[in-house]
């Protein structure tokens, strides 16, 4: 094993940031860990004031400067919003302080819309997000700037990340629920949906299932691992080699619990690289 | 929800017959069920019977004869064996079986071959399984009559699917015993390796950060999907539609352990789809 990311120095070898509410920023930092095993990765995970959903426009800037600030601290060479909430109360300041410290910021919504864009045929799109974020409008903004008219059919599920991160993803009541859901967007014809939560790839096989094999899935962690890699790819920041990276975690609230729901979300281990985090 | 199987009659409409040692063969349901939504499908799970590892050839063979014989009466459309060990003993009785009855059969090994041998760029081709399966030898030689000369690498992992099976999946314990058994799959300089065991996908992600995302995986659900189509495909026997079908099992062996345990390897419900079979 490499060692962890705090031993890095410069260039290639700094670790990833990434940032979410919880533990559904893991469903990217797993996808991350698969398509681009040799970075090292330091994603916090800000339970302690979980869930962002319920909190104003204003904390949650403050919660997403303040982590940022610890992120940027800790020398990554890109920081990744993974993280909805966060993305919209807060995407435009955390993109301007990683511009003041020279380092790139990806987050969620615009890579999913490009990918979505790029991929669909019928040019029938489906977005499956929360109330809070089909509410806040953005995947359509950041559909209507691929420059190319879509058809977008957005489903607000205001249960559906609860149960998951519940625990209860292969009951009956999950299937009935996310088949109502699909209806609208089964009636719509879409070819591709974007899965605009961090929690929803855990039911992409049930969501697969239910629209049909010709409709392509979306998913937030796919999306920003590529965006990740064709950033890093144009600076020159991409760590070569066949070997894998180091990943640990930072928590502002209790670790046992972050472990216990994490590994679902991240189907890797966690272990023993939970440690607390006070800010 | 349509009906469930039993209540067919002929043509598309029949159900896909499954049968395995317990819930190893649920991870190609899973990819049926997610690929071709359409089907109905029965699945018999010989988990009374479980392990077939420790079984002898003849005692193998009893059970698959029986299994198919019952599967058969039930009229269904296509029969999959989708357990190596079944295959190994009893591959030939039950196509036997199948033709006498005019129902195809479709096991494991030679659909993830195929798919191995188009897909391999360098020709060297890893195969991870049992070590019953690696000293049957099954695998090399279902490679070798894919009619190319292909480098291939077999590593014969004893804990791997006890490990899978007790639910560690995400310990350092298994991210360990994982890494050295791809060691020499990495030395061999592999592209493509067959999941020689229905248990592997559940630790899909693991293999692929280890190995790199150069190295394409073959599941034998996935190789399987892909053969029931093609078969059913050639005889108008595929079923048209967009809905989804019905599925069920029955278990030789206790109905609650196999709903518990089943659930990590379907990824879909299981709940009251569950009876217990005494044959």
């Amino acid at each position: 094993m490499s060692e962890g990311p705090d031993s890095r120095e410069a260039g290639p070898d700094r670790p990833i940031g990434f940032f979410d509410s919880g533990v559904g920023g893991l469903t990217v930092l797993h996808e991350c860990l698969v398509s681009l095993p040799a970075e090292d990765y330091l994603y916090v995970g800000d339970s302690g004031h979980f869930p962002y959903g319920e909190k104003s426009a204003d904390e949650l800037l403050e919660r997403a400067q303040v982590i940022a600030g610890y992120l940027l601290d800790q020398d990554v060479k890109l920081l990744v919003v993974a993280c909805n909430s966060a993305t919209s109360a807060a995407g435009d300041s955390v993109r301007e302080l990683g511009r003041k410290a020279g380092v790139p910021v990806v987050t969620v919504v615009g890579p999913e819309a490009e990918i979505a864009g790029a991929i669909t045929e019928n040019g029938r799109i489906g977005v499956l997000a929360t109330p809070a974020t089909v509410s806040s409008g953005a995947y359509h903004r950041a559909l209507e700037e691929q420059g190319r008219a879509f058809t977008v059919t957005e489903v607000a599920a205001p249960d559906l990340a609860p149960i998951i991160q519940g625990g209860a993803t292969f009951s009956e009541e999950v299937v009935e629920t996310v088949r109502g859901y699909c209806r609208p967007l089964k009636e719509a014809r879409i070819d591709t949906l974007i899965l605009g939560c961090t929690h929803y790839p855990l039911i992409a096989p049930l969501l697969q299932r239910i629209l049909g094999r010709d409709v392509r899935l979306v998913t937030a962690g796919h999306a920003i691992a590529g965006a990740i890699q064709r950033r890093l790819a144009s600076e020159g920041a991409l760590r070569d080699g066949d070997g894998e990276g180091g990943y640990g975690f930072r928590v502002t609230g209790e670790k046992e619990s972050f472990v216990t729901l994490g590994t679902r979300f991240l189907q890797l281990p966690l272990g023993d690289r939970v440690e607390h985090l006070e800010i």
